[in-house]
């Protein structure tokens, strides 16, 4: 997936049914599509509303959707499961996940789910069955439980299983417990067989060990050998990243890092996750120091199919976060683009989205007298030049210029070399890097405009960005 | 379905799988077979169990199985269905219950379903949507709502739904909802178009008026013509049996008078379902009349459709209602497969199974050692007779005699008669039957041998049985 642009969708957030058909559930209970999400609600999109957009999504220069939880789970957000082999019928059902999937094959697109299989929802059947029946339940061993009775509602009982966070909600399934593991496994390769092109996996440090993920890695390779395999990581996946487990990574550490650098003092502590430690506002060099090291984690080629994004349904929207700054959300995007690993878009981010802290982030996406137009065509350029230059995509990384707030970095793949330069300071900057060749022709500009590059004739490239701005200078097409 | 002979299987209790297969649930949990069931236990019959013994169930003579419902219900019983379109894993799940229709209509037996649609699980997923997002559910228009929030698990507080007998774990569906309605209709026509012969309707009162019984019945026999379409009724189904809804009901009124004719005196008060009135016993005058008025209660041949029994898994068995007085149980069982109606015999009855009120009359059907072969035998040719003369199938019913204990009716179809007497007291008895005639052969006898009939030559048929006995005459071969 090295060479995909992902687009990241909840798809009750995204579009509704384009016509109206006869359904079972009262519309009237859908939240307003354009009021403030709640945290219990639903908007109503579903996977046909998805299908219907997908033309648009092409034109943005998406490869790839990845999708939060598409199964039965009486959450807006679907991350508590309670059956893992069908789709929920709020978002269209079975029927139309198999259109979509068509539909997105058929234009080339590639479709990524999400597999919950940390903990389910308490509507899962064996959770209530053992809620049921005790110890008398045959599903008992499935869950990590510590005594009887079970107590999922009483809080001034002790629970007596395990649960994501605390949150009783959310029972842990028991992954020492070989069913359970055969569970998971045989879920991952129903998917793929059933034409899915790679899954995120959701909370994946308790769901098994090193054995687990690459017994996943062989069996869903054996389904399709070119299964994306990503795990959710908001830390180190250094333990996942050994080439034999996980392709990728949610790459959270880079998205901290692009904040810093690209927003730095402009970031709003309270959009931040809670327990995110103090995001001190990198320089260049920092910045510079902070993205080799990522790079550098891991073996060659994992950063490239790490999954990068500026923020996730999880986060506030980086607009947000930035304290609406524009040119904080054009500059993470440049580096976004322009940095190894695949870039994801947080739906809504591409048109100027905004939404704190989880529930807000998660709006209905804007109709499009609400877009941010020029935003849209930023983001649409970057994945054109991405596309068009395979050392975005595939290059190796070297920065070439790191002061004050000034970042040129270059990209080189198959002889191919682009060059990106990032100020992220108010005032124009120039460096003079020590290649000596000639100017690169510019191929896209962000922010403002009178980025200039001169050299040549044995002299150093001579790169000057306004304030603010960047610039992605190359040898390719 | 005049012609059927029901056998009523609960499959968790019938027969574990033939032989054991790797499964993800834990074997240890189940209730050993043997003991005495517990409200709250499975013990691990499956519908691969129930296919292995159906050359067993034709030998006896069962021409239709009927099944207690085998949706995923996280009860033993599964009475609180939380998806009407699956089979429940711990049955084998969909496979084995494909499996069972095949090996079933190969063998010329039909099946029926258990239709449970007046209430659901607490983990049918609308529900608990419902229970997650209150007034934000689109499916909140699925119960009957009397306020917020709702109330499953806290007795303090009011449920605010409307609920089977006011069981906070069964909610009730609004079937004066649309979508409901429609749901109910199109899962009736899922699983007729899936090949079962016909529906056993739960706790059908608050399910539908006449108009959506009538648009039931058009629909379902458009899938299949020949649907069978049974309502439960604990009581008067008048309603529902003029022609144009059910084509028969549960016939506990029948029930009731057959225990205390058969038992009379020997019914225990603490085996009956709490709230039935006195089983005051009947002699046989006071039998005819129960059974003349609830054969005439009914259009013609609308009796000839009703399901008899004597015990269904919410009642004892009636060996143990009576006593265990095993001549009550044959005098039952004459009575069963002699009077209009399809008798239905609930799974274990026939080898002299015993239990009191549930779970008690819910135990694991016994291995062959413990069957009481001679009542197996007893039922094997009960079944053989009515199967091979068809006025105990078809027949009108008129009593001959009725006086103390001893009952003589006739049963006529297609110029056939069948004569049918039973003596329910200790003594021998005599009837003089005003139907000069040539005594008929006898063909078969229940409890102590010796029944003799006389006749012909223009004299009355003369009929004498021994104490607590009976016996079939008749014409046909």
């Amino acid at each position: 997936m090295h060479d995909a642009v992902f687009y990241a969708v909840n798809p009750d957030r995204f579009a509704r049914d384009p016509e109206p058909s006869p359904h079972p559930w009262d519309d009237g209970a859908l939240e307003p599509w354009d009021a403030p999400p709640a945290h219990r609600a639903y908007k109503g999109g579903t996977l046909r509303g998805l299908a219907a957009r997908l033309d648009h999504l092409l034109a943005l220069g998406v490869d790839a959707l990845y999708l939060t939880p598409i199964w039965p789970s009486t959450t807006h957000h679907r991350y508590k499961p309670i059956d893992h082999l069908r789709v929920e019928p709020l978002l269209g059902g079975d029927a139309a996940f198999d259109a979509l999937l068509a539909a997105a094959h058929a234009r080339g697109l590639r479709v990524v789910l999400d597999g919950v299989f940390n903990h389910v929802g308490l509507g899962f059947p064996p959770f209530l069955d053992v809620l049921e029946y005790g110890e008398r339940s045959p599903w008992r061993r499935w869950f990590r439980i510590a005594g009887w009775p079970l107590s999922p509602f009483d809080p001034s009982r002790p629970a007596n299983y395990a649960c994501w966070n605390g949150n009783r909600t959310m029972p842990e399934l028991a992954h020492d417990h070989p069913p359970v593991r055969e569970h998971v496994l045989s879920v991952v390769e129903h998917w793929l067989r059933r034409g899915v092109d790679g899954w995120r996996f959701d909370a994946p440090a308790g769901v098994g060990d090193v054995a687990f993920w690459r017994e996943l890695r062989r069996r869903a390779r054996a389904v399709r050998a070119d299964a994306y395999l990503l795990g959710e990581c908001w830390t180190d996946a250094s333990a996942w990243l050994d080439g034999t487990q996980w392709d990728g990574a949610t790459n959270y550490p880079l998205m901290g890092a692009i904040h810093r650098f690209a927003a730095g003092a402009r970031i709003r502590p309270e959009h931040l996750v809670p327990g995110t430690p103090p995001q001190v506002p990198l320089d260049a060099a920092g910045f510079a120091r902070e993205v080799e090291g990522l790079v550098a984690r891991h073996p060659w080629p994992i950063p490239l199919a790490q999954l990068d994004f500026l923020g996730t349904h999880d986060t506030a929207r980086f607009l947000t976060v930035a304290g609406g700054d524009r040119a904080s959300v054009e500059l993470g995007a440049l580096l976004l683009f322009t940095l190894p690993g695949a870039p994801c878009l947080y739906a809504g981010d591409e048109v100027g989205m905004q939404g704190g802290l989880p529930p807000a982030s998660r709006g209905g996406y804007p109709s499009h007298e609400r877009w941010d137009l020029a935003l849209l065509d930023l983001h649409r350029r970057l994945a054109a030049v991405r596309r068009a230059n395979a050392p975005l995509r595939r290059g190796t990384l070297r920065p070439l210029h790191a002061a004050g707030d000034l970042l040129v970095f270059e990209r080189v793949a198959g002889g191919e070399t682009v060059i990106v330069a990032v100020n992220a300071g108010t005032a124009a900057a120039r460096a003079s890097v020590p290649l000596p060749r000639a100017a690169p022709p510019c191929l896209l500009e962000v922010g403002a405009a009178g980025a200039r590059a001169s050299g040549g004739a044995g002299a150093p490239l001579e790169v000057v960005v306004p304030g603010r701005s960047g610039v992605v200078l190359g040898a390719c097409r």
